[in-house]
């Protein structure tokens, strides 16, 4: 937990926090990071959107939505979530834990509660507003126009999966352009949210850079 | 605008905030509501999320998942957009609002903008907290119980259209009960919300109350 504490600045006055932020149900049935989660979703979605609001001034809300989905997705989120290496932190029993998303924000709830606004900013603008993103839909756009320019086709997406965990849907959608071999895969809450994870991811093995 | 700013209890030092979360673009290319309600909308989510965290400290993440859209979702946002009777202060250009629930989200966004979270707060809990509502997601469930029990079938939902604004999805959908004339129509983001907002009108006509 220290060391946890060290990585990202602060000192938890309630430890208890910490720990139910980082504790697995498999572990645990009695505080698990949960209910953190829900908390720091919406605080995290707040501090990124009061931020890119002020920051960008003469945008419209189309390209501020698009640009929060940016740094809020949970592919995002996970990159972070390997730099902090918070899974190393984590309580579980045997479990594959895949969705370390919820993991950071649970810890944003903690933070949250445990040192107010002050401190969840200082946490978010370092670990997740620290880059420059591009708004999340132009992926789209930008495989496109690689495809009509160098293959003169149009990419295809398609579902591979569908499911429902509580009350959150999980897609998972491919997307391949004729004559190239590699692939892009991406999970969303709705459809359109994997496609343009599948954009970018494919758009990233042909480039060969990651943006 | 002063009438406005009496009913709303709130006297805003940058008049051209409320001015701008009032303005339709029909009316004005410049500044309109529309910016103020993306900040709007994840501040009014957060505040709710934030008290609802604190009163039911011993609820799961799910229960207050629901909970949280039966005050954040749109048809509950007109009825307290009605109250205030926002319409009437709104500029527009020969246009049929119905989405009314964007004024005051925009409001929202201004009043946080002009006042802070002291102000905000204080908004929400007097307009939007001031009811005891049920976790949105029951509804379904006490529809299907009604119907099992007094018709001996499940209810019957079917999507009426499937619209995309931008980047959100409008779903419709109606609700039907074989043996009852009444029916339940609802918007939702996606199919469950409009499910469930068309299973709460339904249940509404029937008991011949609202809740």
């Amino acid at each position: 937990m220290q060391e946890l504490e060290k990585i990202i600045g602060y000192e938890f006055k309630n430890k208890k926090l910490l720990e139910e932020a980082l504790t697995h149900p498999s572990y645990s049935n009695n505080l698990t990071y949960q209910r953190l989660e829900f908390l720091g979703d919406l605080i995290l979605d707040t501090v990124i959107g009061i931020y890119l609001f002020k920051k960008h001034k003469d945008k419209k809300e189309e390209f501020l939505t698009n640009l929060k989905a940016s740094y809020v997705n949970r592919n995002y989120l996970k990159k972070v979530c390997d730099e902090i290496q918070i899974i190393k932190f984590v309580k579980h029993k045997n479990c594959n834990i895949k969705r370390t998303d919820k993991f950071i924000e649970a810890i944003i709830g903690a933070l949250y509660l445990d040192g107010g606004w002050r401190v969840v900013k200082k946490f978010i603008k370092r670990f997740i507003l620290n880059r420059e993103l591009e708004p999340l839909k132009d992926y789209k756009n930008l495989i496109l126009n690689y495809s009509l320019k160098n293959k003169g086709v149009v990419p295809e997406y398609k579902v591979i999966s569908e499911k429902t965990y509580h009350n959150k849907k999980e897609f998972v959608v491919e997307v391949r352009i004729k004559g190239i071999k590699k692939k892009g895969k991406g999970k969303g809450e709705n459809k359109k949210e994997a496609e343009i994870i599948a954009a970018k991811e494919l758009l990233q093995k042909i480039l060969g850079h990651t943006f």
